[in-house]
């Protein structure tokens, strides 16, 4: 079986093959059709959006759990803890990482799947890391692709990681129904300051490595953090971020974060919240989707693109402002 | 005149007025053009257009340094000194803060004008604090309007600061000439961590605060940070960055900041980068209006508003993927 994988990996499915595979929970087809929907080739696009439309009617059944956190607190050891707590009360878990890397190298700063090596091996969890675009919205577009050929291979709780720069924060926040920031205590006040626009964003805030030396560190933040939590508006969800603490080494406080999230479901599908927010998810992906295709359509425009050309030289030039060469820009594309 | 200034502020002026009056360097006009070029009321937009489009041809001549680094890092203190610096050897300085305030409340952090007490009494700074929108986009868009202002009613130098929270450095870098990044020594390796993908933009790093016992430290730090940036590739500028120590208390290494980014200058002017790498900003901000454009043409056009309505009703449903929607949008806003 593992060998039959490794040969399929080379070879090109088609879309009924990708289809049924996924739905039947095929690993490797989901690994491929998840390649498929990141492919930046424009052959692509049109297989992947079918792949997509098909299986969507198969989606939404998951929760959307978004992990982050500043690297050093701890990110993959407690997605190990928690991930392998999750399977053990028979969860099927699939993580996606984002990989926010560098804009200017491109390059990858970690490689997920060795960091994750105990739930790589778990039969009931599937670690997928993606290798960011350069763009945001590159980055957001294809993780929430990604997520929904999980959900559609049944995968039941969907963890979206990322690495915590502050760049991809909000794109997550916008693919999930429940943020959760891990952070370290006492790590200073300068780091809190970072944060303070992603904490305005967690459902839930974990104090990690909360053992030994650091337990009594640990409950003074979770006093720090409570407090400053109360001076945010409630969100719209009505739900209060809770601030917990957990300890990896020691499996305490994971059972907990479950319940907490449990509790936002159940408090948030009551209120309507939950619903309401992916709806709004499904308007934000709608506009990401519009915005990427106008690009590519008038990039694709031959004539277009020699008057594109002719624009952008003078805006180069500062012989005309963005705006206005913008104006003109769009006469021209809906004239085309 | 501060008399006058202050009614003035009530009325409002005429394209002609705007557009001489920033000419002259009067500084209540420059703010109200500021106000209009932030304003996101669309009747504003034409008028805010006209009057870039009147002060282009006078734009272009200043330097533009952007000034980034995590709170607690001394930004203001280090803009108080350096910018007092900047004006005792004549330069007309600028001061653009981008505030990237929460997604979530949409508040305003901190104050700056508050920060810079002496900087803001000095007859040749300008400090203008920006409200920030709530998309990256939104605040690029708007600084790079208000720096052009700057630039038409004389003032040669330009610093753009972004309080650092990771969102936003790479809209300024976009923006600016020179940029430069604060740290502070020995904050921790997390810090270092989220500092990763932002010090490769960084033109040079300059440690804070070296003074007294930190001084061992900072040196230290520079070292660190040295071996550092050699592992990354050399930039498309040439230019290898800077790292540096300074201390805004005792007015140690100010000048020499402001001597490695005229070296910057000179080198980036001799090899064709300095131009080269406006051009590319000029083309970055042409896409960004035209995306705007496009959006709002989107939501302005009635007919189309309606069958927009019932996609985004059938992607929040999940009916339909927001890929075949964009596609049809797509369609119909060609057709309208």
């Amino acid at each position: 079986m593992h060998q039959t994988s490794i040969l399929n990996l080379k070879k090109r499915l088609t879309l009924p093959e990708l289809t049924s595979g996924i739905l039947a929970g095929n690993r490797v087809t989901l690994s491929k059709g998840i390649t498929l929907v990141e492919s930046i080739l424009p052959e692509d696009e049109e297989m992947a959006a079918a792949l997509l439309e098909a299986l969507l009617p198969y989606t939404g059944q998951a929760l959307r759990i978004g992990i982050t956190g500043v690297p050093g607190v701890g990110k993959s050891t407690f997605i190990e803890t928690f991930g392998s707590y999750l399977t053990s009360i028979n969860k099927k878990l699939a993580v996606l990482t984002i990989d926010p890397s560098s804009q200017l190298t491109h390059g990858s700063i970690l490689g997920d799947k060795t960091r994750m090596e105990s739930l790589s091996k778990n039969p009931n969890a599937y670690i997928r890391p993606s290798a960011s675009g350069s763009t945001l919205g590159g980055i957001a577009h294809k993780t929430r692709e990604a997520a929904l050929l999980c959900e559609a291979a049944g995968f039941d709780t969907i963890i979206i990681e990322t690495v915590g720069i502050g760049q991809s924060e909000t794109a997550v926040k916008n693919m999930v129904d429940f943020f959760l920031l891990l952070m370290l205590a006492g790590a200073g006040d300068e780091l809190q300051g970072i944060k303070k626009g992603i904490m305005e964003m967690a459902d839930a805030l974990v104090i990690t490595k909360a053992d030994g030396e650091n337990k009594k560190k640990a409950a003074m933040a979770v006093a720090d953090y409570t407090h400053a939590l109360h001076l945010f508006q409630l969100p719209a969800s009505g739900w209060t971020a809770r601030v917990m603490t957990c300890s990896a080494k020691e499996n305490e406080g994971i059972a907990e974060v479950w319940d907490a999230i449990q509790q936002f479901e159940t408090h948030t599908k009551l209120n309507g919240f939950f619903v309401q927010n992916r709806k709004q998810q499904n308007k934000t992906w709608l506009y990401d989707c519009f915005n990427h295709l106008l690009q590519q359509e008038v990039k694709k425009s031959q004539t277009l693109g020699a008057q594109v050309n002719e624009l952008e030289k003078k805006v180069e030039a500062g012989s005309i402002s963005a705006y206005q060469a913008a104006k003109e820009m769009l006469k021209k594309f809906k004239a085309s």
